[in-house]
């Protein structure tokens, strides 16, 4: 079990210690925390932080059957990413998933086939606040039988917003231990105006001066939870904004932090579409590079990694200690070097780690498997067996879905640059970005 | 030219004569407009409608270089997508756009290439208000050298708004008429709240109080023209909405409509997502059937409506008179139904047109000829021929990205029912529909 913040190992008060935090020092600190369970556990005083999830919604504005947060995109159902969004933050300890106890059998099974960890189901109530407030009691310590401990901080999150960036939950976080609660906002995309009750304009918002509350929100656990025991049925009848319990029932005045697009909520069918193809961009766009040896990595590996950022988002460098955990986070994509060996060991190695995680079921996973040999050194006939073999691996992993281009690079000992590589590896990652988009 | 409504050639005020249609009457008289100009031209006293697009934007939300409408969707320009929608409705006699000088130049070859008609383009201002208002000069008749007379209500929309719907258009024209004043509205996504100027929660608006102010909306000409007149240099930079403008300066309080979710604006790159699988859904649900003879139409054509519109929301039966229109609608799917010749005749026809229209170019059409040949009187070399004539067809036309399939019904002459092209038509649909997927 992780603790937030890391290196947390005395009885001090880590709000001040979080106060400084802006900016580029934030996301430093996002990557920072993701990497240091180790030393907060040792201690384990440090606050620790949990998120609720409410997903007890009938999905009605969407106008399809299946409650929106159980829509399969790329036939993986909506929740199911924003679960995944919520595990990759180290220093999120519990999800709380509150869902209906009609669809608790089908979030087991979600949570099973997609290897979720750290989830704790409940059930919901018949409205959003109810069933956060749900999600909340089973957090309290005043449960029985429960494994579950009381956050000092709590993230309340939409299951239909799968895109949720760790820097943003971060933010919240941060800001929630400073001023008791925060929340995410975004301008708003059209004016807002007031009806009459005739069904005409009665007056119209100045657009500047508004905003649209969108999730995350983050609280200290004793400031909301104290909010919804207080608060009337009505409120959590007909209420929407937890950020106004905390005013109304705590006097508490939320910080505002700006979010990015990415923060919007699938409501409608068009947002599904839209959800679709990001997730198959972020896919075109994550690539993991697998070196055979360390001291290959200042060479080749580094170089490439630059190269590649220029057109990629996400690039990740590895020796291969930690493929396991990048084949987890759903990477489809992989560049494997081979610079020792002959024989794609490192290749080989990968396709089968690939092939026994059954990433490939969903959608295709594309290897390209780089060698670079002596071109004195290696003799012709050799070279036409390395073509072979290529192809040989490469008819086989398909019909598992993995797809194997071969990139063999010959050079003289002195002069292996990356130059020779550069415009035959932008032509196969063009062809996979093209692959992949299908 | 078309004048709105139809059929009012007396001098009578048509506002009272609107006044009652409500619902699925509205929906009924939005069809019946749409047929009936000619009687319109004739007395050409009725009000007449036209519409103001502001184009001028740049596009900075969407995070792209292109302004948002000119983003190509499925190759071609969102904004060619928004005249479209506009140009099926018979009544709107002008259109008017105002875009950026920078941009006129693309415009007009947009215009061109997509052969849109009745447009105007005027230069847009450097805020959406004064874009509009200089749509509204344009169409105002004390403008020198133009071709655009006065309309009585005018139609204010988004260039971004690609898939507003005649129904909706009619609604706020028809209130407009009323009112003086009419907009679409749309429920609150997110809670909107207030913040203070430290960056915290002032106040939460009550979701349910509010509405998002949407487009289309309509005007009586001479109330929004008084009001773009009167209104202050503050207004024109830095409001947003037209109605309020109506309510501050001729005190007219506009009636709002409820519209659909497809009234959304594209703002965010993912809305050009959604919107490019909108219109890949709009295309694959949109089917022409082609009879060859007008009896068979009582025969087989109505049989086959009844059919397919349980399954595809927009089905048209031909004779192939307004083929030319059909094609132009961009249809890209077609039955076409041969019962009369066992020489493909009305297929063979169909496809000229298709060729010559270019309709093609952009995304696959697909045919499906259907023969029916009576199983007694027509001989087994003369079935192989059939079979055989389709298949070179299909080669032929495969080349000019027109995917022909042939559905041979043999039967004896008595007992031609539907029942029989029941199943494999609705395989070879569901086929279309995966190809035109693609």
């Amino acid at each position: 079990m992780e603790s937030w913040p890391p290196g947390g190992s005395g009885p001090a008060e880590a709000g001040p210690r979080l106060r400084g935090l802006r900016g580029a020092d934030l996301a430093a600190s996002a990557s920072l925390l993701s990497g240091a369970g180790a030393g907060a556990e040792a201690g384990c005083s440090a606050p620790a932080v949990a998120a609720v999830l409410p997903a007890g919604g009938s999905g009605e504005r969407m106008g399809v059957p299946t409650p929106k947060q159980f829509c399969p995109i790329l036939e993986r159902p909506l929740i199911s990413y924003t679960l995944q969004a919520l595990e990759r933050v180290s220093w999120i300890k519990d999800i709380v998933v509150a869902v209906t106890g009609e669809n608790m059998e089908a979030m087991k099974c979600i949570i099973q086939r997609y290897q979720h960890k750290g989830i704790s189901l409940v059930e919901s109530g018949v409205t959003r606040h109810r069933s956060i407030f749900n999600g909340l009691k089973a957090l309290a310590e005043d449960q029985p039988n429960c494994r579950l401990s009381k956050p000092e901080v709590v993230i309340i999150h939409d299951a239909v917003r799968p895109f949720v960036e760790e820097d943003v939950l971060l933010k919240v976080v941060t800001a929630a231990k400073e001023h008791g609660a925060a929340g995410a906002i975004r301008p708003l995309v059209s004016t807002v105006i007031s009806p009459s009750v005739d069904g005409c304009l009665d007056h119209s918002l100045e657009r500047a001066r508004h905003r649209a509350s969108e999730m995350p929100q983050a609280f200290l656990f004793d400031v909301i939870y104290e909010a919804y025991q207080q608060c009337s049925d009505y409120d959590l009848e007909f209420g929407t904004e937890c950020l106004h319990l905390a005013l109304k029932y705590c006097h508490i005045k939320a910080k505002l932090i700006e979010g990015s697009p990415d923060l919007w909520k699938v409501t409608y069918k068009r947002d599904l579409y839209a959800a679709e193809s990001i997730i198959k961009e972020r896919i075109s766009q994550q690539i993991c590079v697998v070196m055979d040896a360390k001291e290959d990595e200042e060479h080749v590996g580094h170089r490439l990694e630059e190269m590649l950022k220029n057109e990629l988002n996400h690039v990740k460098v590895t020796s291969g200690r930690d493929l396991q955990q990048i084949i987890l986070e759903q990477c489809y994509n992989f560049v494997c070097v081979n610079v020792m060996t002959s024989d794609f060991e490192e290749t080989q190695k990968l396709l089968n780690m690939l092939e026994e995680s059954n990433l490939s079921i969903l959608y295709p996973v594309v290897v390209i498997s780089v060698q670079f040999l002596d071109y004195e050194s290696v003799p012709f006939g050799q070279k036409m067996e390395n073509l072979m073999q290529i192809r040989e691996f490469a008819k086989e992993v398909k019909k598992t879905n993995i797809l194997l281009y071969g990139l063999l690079v010959y050079y003289p000992q002195e002069r292996i640059t990356l130059t020779i590589t550069k415009p035959e590896q932008r032509q196969e990652l063009k062809r996979r970005k093209k692959l992949s988009a299908y």
